[in-house]
């Protein structure tokens, strides 16, 4: 998808939403344990009640690899329910060598067609570029990420400022605005207007709204720029909304929420 | 794997080499071709021309994965072909928050059970203990990888010296020797008598000899300590030796030539 598509789905939508299909199959409602394929059922489930409000699903990949070689064939088959109209992530947060990294960029913009994969910085441009190379296929780099974890060594302080302001400055020279995003923790608060003066134009996926804390208006205020440029992704705090009979109706509920809490940034 | 049984399958082969399965449907003796699962039945005998001489084999990841379901049935059946002996290792490279990680672990010490998988650090603590809870089971975290891009952050200067030592410094107070490793590029030659400073006991992974560059004879010189202590990984110096019918002696001399590199080590 093109920076141009993505930027019409978010004004047609008025939403930067992004959903987290993370199916975990002792979490879904009783009710799908029962049938064929559960977790693909539950997944085409959340996408039917939430597809008017979000621009954007992201399919962890753990969830799936876990499950075996059944796992890869829900996430195709998942991949392939979404609106075409949505952006697709798979966050994988790949990273390896040259060779290597060509071929988790088949895996995940050609075997299974995604708009974009997560990838790890740690092993450096060569294992980034093989990624950038796909035309209209977007690279999404760990920034700085919202877990507790992230004090180890991304705010680590470096020759040139903390760590993860090194990878923001070094890899924004390896991709451009069109192909290279970052994650960037919603949890990270007083550093978000930070990280704007560092990458002003390129777009943020940004996990930790909801279940981990952060909230729309803290973030949107802080990232928004001209284009939008940010997604702000909810996994837990919308798939798991809900658990009775009306399942699907306090799923809809909940992504209606984050939506109707964008609104006053589309004005 | 107990560390006590890898230090004595590498003492009965007298041997530290480990094999790395990177299966390339595009390099492969085309005499696999015409066979059901090529990628398979390459493997297999890979395997068994090199079992004499390896003490471990590493899987590349990425290679199966971009197969589709077809590939991760490969993973398990090549896995489970691996002699019982051999310490088995998942590269994969694998980083994310806890209840992401502990699903990448369970896919790689559960779903498809080797001793051993490959985990990036940058998302910190979190991201890898989950990986530490298993027993029996071993985290191999990238300290100083063998590519180019190992410069671009790996060797940045930190408050306390290059971020790498750091790494090794910080991971070595979460995990044991006994269930933790670090993947050490060969080609860092000078740099390895300085990591064994910091880490004397850790079993460090070492690629990056053959097509990459590094000696046998330099790496061991520099890195072998009182349990031996390194596994020292050649993937297509070995799996692509030969071509023709005679491919499976020409693998087998590939191995052996690592393998007598190593005799020196063993008085």
């Amino acid at each position: 998808m093109t920076k141009s598509a993505l930027i019409q789905e978010i004004k047609n939508k008025k939403s930067f939403l992004c959903v987290g299909l993370d199916p975990d199959i002792n979490k879904i409602p009783s009710s799908f344990l029962a049938l064929d394929n559960p977790i693909l059922a539950f997944n085409k489930a959340i996408i039917d009640a939430t597809k008017a409000y979000a621009v954007a699903y992201k399919l962890n990949i753990a969830f799936y690899e876990a499950l075996g070689p059944i796992g890869w064939e829900t996430l195709e088959e998942t991949r392939a329910y979404i609106p075409e109209e949505c952006f697709t992530i798979a966050d994988a947060k790949r990273g390896d060598i040259g060779n290597t990294a060509a071929m988790y960029a088949k895996t995940f913009f050609e075997t299974y067609p995604f708009d974009s994969v997560t990838v790890a910085p740690y092993m450096g441009k060569d294992s980034v570029s093989p990624f950038l190379d796909f035309k209209n296929k977007w690279t999404i780099l760990l920034g700085l990420t919202s877990n507790v974890g992230s004090q180890d060594f991304q705010l680590l302080a470096t020759e040139n400022g903390p760590l993860y302001q090194q990878v923001l400055k070094t890899a924004s020279t390896w991709g451009s605005t069109e192909n290279l995003m970052y994650v960037i923790g919603a949890t990270q608060g007083e550093l978000l207007k930070e990280i704007r003066t560092i990458i002003p134009d390129h777009f943020l996926l940004i996990p930790g709204v909801g279940a981990q804390g952060g909230t729309v208006k803290e973030v949107a205020e802080a990232t928004l720029n001209d284009d939008y440029g940010i997604l702000i992704n909810v996994s837990r705090g919308i798939i798991y909304a809900g658990q009775g009979e009306d399942f699907a109706s306090q799923v809809t509920k909940a992504a209606e929420k984050f939506h109707g809490e964008m609104q006053e940034f589309f004005e």
